[in-house]
């Protein structure tokens, strides 16, 4: 694209509000949520406490947090209309889509009528996504109609339960707990952007988050963790890795996982999910998958000097739980909804309508001719 | 909200691209489509050449709309599965959360895989919108479960024939037309804006529209119409219009329909279509309602020196032809889907991710304490 004029293009740099949500590239290991930094919550709080955080500002405590899990969990079952339109949604169809159209759906039984209902809204949103996800998949794909609610209390166990059927392990839930806070949040990403645009007009918040997840689908955006995992299927060895990751660079493929818009040295989400991506790969007993990662990482950083994006070594890491790929990029979806709904939540705060302007390349002025004479 | 500090807030004045499309408060009447002046086309074209204009840059010759017209009418129907989601949505649903939700769940159906399908996937909205309005629309509202072909050509025709169920009159169809040209484009408004954000990560043209369609959703952007509707036949007459809107002022009650955030003396589209509205009211017998319209409007530039926009004339022109309120964003949906397509292809013509910054305005850094000790 360097051989067109692109003045303004894409908005880099160029201020679009205020957030209290969430630094990137500034202090700390590069990322922040209200103040806290990622790797701090990674280790010391779960998902539901960071959700909590996005909607409210501050942690909870104990009470607060056990009462914020009980009214998920009430929340969580699908109404019979939703579970029809979703039978209706062919195995084939993008599960982006799905989402999106879950989303939307839901919208029209349990509209947000006033903006007093938003965390309500968002909070069903929230508990609902798990199984708009999984009841779609399992009855496309295995002719199933799951139950929508579990035991488990925590929204990553939840998933897990609802798409395997089964109880599933500590670690397991601990990784998808890490793995959900990891992606809860990102500034003004474009699916966030997207969303406090839609936010901007005071349209409803299923309306911001339908939208969303229209822009999380785009191939720029969600969906790198997908493309990694496709790629590092492809290779047998770390040596073949290397190899093919080489012949790759020389015909200039893309390669996904790597490299930021923002951050310029490391994504500081990489460190954790690696290093929870090689303890399911020791419980796995088969490494090869996390070798043959570390193997990629290793050559784009001394060929390219790329270093892992959040994405990359969560495709292992999934791959590792028994989760199918095509279902990735809606997990993000489940995460990221927090980071969405508390920006719409933000934006409505302190709210002027966003529109930009255009400059005008076009034609001059012209008349309309007759259409005979066209 | 003038207390508050709104730095770079709502992009106002900022370019974010560049467009050949249209051009607000510029050059002739102020309105202008490929080079076009608004009342040149209003004048002397259709809506099919305005939709054939925004996607392919030039006016149709006659052969060209023939089979543009052809091509629109075979793609009218929905799917079996689409009726019956539309059918799964109550009669008290938003009618934009209709909207919404039918263009994204038709995505999961026809998805555009390739941007080379690009055209295809937005003429097939343009064509499928009027049958998902009214498929709805009848179905809970009247149990009927109509047909959504029709013999009407054009897009305003088929939508009033869906509508009523019997053949409309020549003045009726070519209203409906105007009206569509005077809606179809408006540079980055906040709907494309979300349609652009969306289109520059790639994503499909489903998820762009159905984005979109939320942003319109929202009351700073779509349904001013509907809320001069609602206000104008709360009137009895024009002097109790006058008295009425006083005390609106007095109570400094919201007012739509007047004012606009770019045009600063007048809205070119407005002279247009209040001129349709008064030709629709003499075909009714009865003015008082344009009588009324006329009176709010000498009201407003007399008392506050502020203007009717499009969307004022358009509630009398709409009631005169028998659509009920609700319906009128839905048709503004039908319309502007031709400049949010266009948009979405220029954006990808020459792409880069819409990714502003944020100013951050939050907590300074701090260390997650035990939840016990919160």
């Amino acid at each position: 694209m360097s051989d067109k004029k692109l003045t303004g293009a894409g908005l880099r740099g160029q201020s679009a509000g205020e957030t209290k949500l969430c630094t990137v590239g500034k202090s700390g290991s590069g990322l922040t949520y209200c103040g806290y930094d990622i790797a701090d919550l990674a280790d010391n709080a779960t998902f539901e406490e960071v959700a909590y955080l996005l909607f409210n500002g501050e942690l909870p405590n104990e009470g607060q947090l056990a009462a914020y899990k009980e009214q998920l969990m009430q929340m969580r079952d699908l109404p019979h209309a939703l579970k029809s339109v979703l039978q209706l949604i062919p195995a084939d169809a993008h599960p982006m889509d799905v989402m999106r159209t879950g989303a939307s759906f839901l919208g029209n039984l349990e509209p947000e009528t006033d903006f007093s209902q938003q965390q309500m809204a968002s909070n069903r949103l929230l508990a609902a996504f798990p199984a708009i996800m999984c009841y779609w998949y399992r009855f496309s794909h295995d002719g199933v109609e799951i139950e929508c609610t579990t035991d488990e209390d925590s929204l990553g166990g939840h998933f897990l339960k609802l798409l395997n059927g089964k109880t599933p392990s500590e670690q397991h839930r601990r990784v998808m707990d890490v793995s959900l806070i990891l992606y809860a949040e990102h500034e003004f990403n474009a699916s966030t952007f997207t969303a406090r645009v839609c936010a901007s007009t005071l349209s409803d918040m299923f309306s911001c988050v339908t939208g969303a997840i229209g822009s999380l689908r785009g191939p720029l955006h969600g969906g790198a963790n997908e493309a990694a995992m496709d790629m590092i299927q492809k290779f047998t060895s770390p040596a073949d890795a290397k190899e093919k990751m080489a012949g790759m660079l020389a015909r200039k493929e893309k390669i996904m996982g790597f490299g930021h818009a923002i951050y310029r040295e490391s994504d500081p989400r990489n460190v954790i999910i690696k290093k929870w991506s090689e303890k399911l790969a020791q419980e796995n007993g088969d490494t090869s998958l996390y070798d043959i990662s570390v193997a990629c990482e290793e050559f784009m950083w001394d060929s390219k000097k790329l270093f892992c994006n959040a994405d990359f070594f969560h495709a292992s890491a999934y791959y590792f739980m028994g989760i199918p790929t095509k279902l990735f990029t809606p997990i993000f979806v489940c995460s990221r909804l927090t980071g969405w709904a508390a920006h719409v939540m933000e934006q409505r705060d302190n709210n002027r309508i966003i529109r930009p302007s255009a400059d005008y390349t076009g034609s001059e002025p012209r008349k309309v001719t007759p259409i005979a004479t066209r």
